[in-house]
């Protein structure tokens, strides 16, 4: 049902089954989903990607249900793809917040999709970036991913999302905590959410201030605002702001700039991951690998002559 | 000071401060170290390598510390390795117990080293396999090397290690979360330690029964007994086992068979991190990896067609 020449076509037709089909199929690295996605893949470069990252319980899947509101307001079909935190401890609030996001399964121009990244070898990596593909040929002009802002994860987007958001909420803490994390440096637009408790202006004045001191992104002034996700208020500048910045991505030719990066870091990450299975896997191991594991054994070699060794026969020219 | 020809008879001359200097520089991964390694390593091969794991909290330090006294009432001379456990929430307990083992310093038969896993790539696979190296060269028999039992360094120890000495304490709680963490069953011999604490039968029953439901390694009678060592009580037995445990590898071939998987897991991760390297500095990138990429950029390929492009041409026979 998702390979051959008309999947595309499929994709785009009227059957609603057949998105979430292609979409498990990839996530899954189903055979059948990656010989769809070689297909689809000419598709895609249309959507702009918008990657939703902070710590938890500052209000992101809130926000983003917030925001697909907005969006739908604007007459806008999107996507949205929540990569659940891989952390059993805040897991369980996340997933109650999202349930409610699902109740807009019933729009057929809102898809929402949520996928463990737990357990995943190359986390967002790989089978988020490839499902990213698949709604992207399927024609969403707006694919939001939110993820978990902590580990990895958090700045793992940056290398997905052609905007990335970063989400804080009011206390000091949190924002301590932001700057020390890295999150800050991969923010395009950064939003205080739940403005309506107290803090919010101390938490903005915090975050300008780091912002001054740090090195912004692409030399551009980083739009820091607060929003009430549960109230609406700051969620349309929001989106303002997420589409300014997709336009000042087209005006100064750091999108394509953007791509270029993505399209390394997913081969690179694919690369790596396939060399891994590779060697880890002992009958695929060369002869060549063999012998030098051998010379170890018997101490003719160090390990660090071996390794050096290996990789100048898997590196030549 | 730490190159050439003579670094082996220095290492193992009158001069104290000969060691500490190459261990040093093999830890910071300095081109000196690693040139000392690669002289040092065919030296290598005599010690007895215990790794001591468990979850924080069980006594792993001072029963380390205990063991260490009755090594040399047995007259042998002992290296520790301490790998600070990379949670900066239990490391500052952990310290504070390795500070009483440092006061031994004064014994020039005792090496203690403490060095940090976090940030570290690679873990223990790379820094820790390297200075037990250096140590093994240095003569002493025995390395005792203390890891964090959390997450992957605990059972990586398994890969480093001829004896896996498995410490866990009364309460049935941390039992349960040794069976759920796989510490077990990298285990060669079970301690409970801190057996003046109720609760101690109780523990020593449940993990009888549930190395009796699981899969011991080596189709071996895993021992599991009761220590506490503030007391020293159970310590020489449990140095007892050990060192049968020692015999035991050498009677069944089991100690080459382990010293090939180690070299095997030493080797390919250093592969895996060189490559890591290589393929993370653009400069570095070969003509078909930048030609793959571009054509990513301009969808005439997937992602996945040119991941696998890539690694034909890498592992080519």
């Amino acid at each position: 049902v998702v390979t051959g020449q008309d999947v595309l076509s499929r994709l785009r037709g009227a059957d609603p089954r057949v998105l979430p089909r292609v979409v498990t199929l990839v996530e899954n690295n189903d055979p059948r989903g990656l010989a769809a996605l070689d297909e689809l893949y000419r598709a895609t470069g249309r959507a702009h990607v918008v990657g939703i990252t902070g710590p938890p319980g500052v209000g992101k899947s809130t926000l983003t249900a917030s925001l697909v509101e907005r969006i739908r307001e604007s007459g806008r079909r999107v996507a949205v793809l929540a990569v659940d935190p891989s952390s059993p401890l805040t897991g369980g609030a996340v997933l109650g917040d999202r349930i409610r996001m699902m109740a807009r399964h019933a729009d057929p121009n809102v898809f929402v999709r949520s996928m463990a990244s737990r357990g995943r070898q190359g986390g967002l990596a790989s089978a988020t970036a490839a499902v990213v593909h698949v709604l992207d040929a399927a024609g969403f002009p707006l694919i939001l991913v939110e993820t978990a802002g902590t580990g990895q994860d958090g700045t793992d987007i940056a290398s997905l999302a052609d905007t990335v958001l970063v989400v804080q909420s009011p206390g000091l803490g949190d924002g301590v905590q932001a700057i020390k994390s890295g999150l800050l440096e991969v923010g395009d637009v950064v939003v205080v959410n739940k403005a309506d408790q107290p803090g919010t202006n101390d938490a903005l004045r915090l975050l300008r201030a780091g912002f001054a001191l740090g090195h912004p992104r692409d030399d551009r002034v980083i739009p820091i605002m607060a929003t009430d996700a549960i109230s609406g208020a700051g969620v349309a500048e929001l989106l303002a702001a997420i589409d300014d910045h997709s336009t000042w991505l087209d005006d100064t030719g750091n999108r394509s700039l953007r791509r270029e990066r993505r399209a390394r870091t997913e081969v690179l990450a694919g690369v790596r991951s396939a060399l891994d299975a590779h060697f880890t896997t002992r009958r695929n191991e060369s002869g060549a690998v063999q012998d030098a594991i051998a010379r170890v054994v018997r101490r003719e070699l160090s390990p660090h002559q071996a390794v050096d060794s290996i990789v100048a026969t898997l590196t030549a020219p």
